[in-house]
């Protein structure tokens, strides 16, 4: 339970920053060097290295060292943890919104003639 | 497209707490007011609405203030940004086992015994 809540702490957190996204972004396309992760953004190395570290931490990220070249790939398995989370929610919104549906059906019922679901249309003026 | 980000920022911020999380938890099951959010944690009362304020910014809770008394509610609606973020890494993924379930149809396809899909299996020691 504990190891559950502090790894979705992580991946939450991992995905709570533009860069970090983006660099998942770029992941997704093919596996990255760390030079070429950092390369579409404005930070140093040793800046990029702690967004990567960030995304490791959450395991998005698999790094293989290959000699002096670190190539990182994405992990997408540990996002699943957090959209269950959020789908919960989800959920909880849509019953609000069969609750509303409901009350707005039983009102329709509620009123005083009876069943004019399928009665068609009546012209209100007639020539 | 930065306030899309910035909001993706907040919320996933929001959610990389645990106290965070459960306070939305307690939310999804009716409003409550700021004490009785604060009741099961084992912070001050200064401490949780610092929590309240994270996950007011996120736009995830809104606050009632009725007199004295603050009541907040759960607000879901942020939450489908983050949950349309994350699956467009569950297709990526999906994306890669398809690939791969369409690499071991090829491999099939491409073995000297053609099309032997539906064939009935022949014992391979005969009486």
């Amino acid at each position: 339970m504990v190891d559950k809540s502090s790894r979705l702490d992580a991946v939450f957190h991992a995905l709570a920053d533009p860069t970090r996204r983006a660099m998942l972004h770029d992941l997704g396309q093919q596996p990255r060097t760390v030079g070429e992760l950092a390369a579409p953004f404005d930070i140093s190395l040793a800046g990029a290295s702690k967004h990567i570290q960030v995304l490791e931490r959450a395991g998005l990220i698999q790094r293989e060292v290959q000699g002096r070249v670190h190539l990182c790939r994405i992990d997408a398995r540990p996002l699943h943890a957090g959209a269950e989370w959020i789908r919960h929610y989800e959920r909880f919104w849509n019953r609000k919104l069969d609750a509303l549906e409901a009350l707005l059906k039983a009102e329709d019922a509620a009123r005083p003639a009876a069943k004019p679901a399928r009665k068609p249309r009546t012209p209100r003026r007639k020539p």
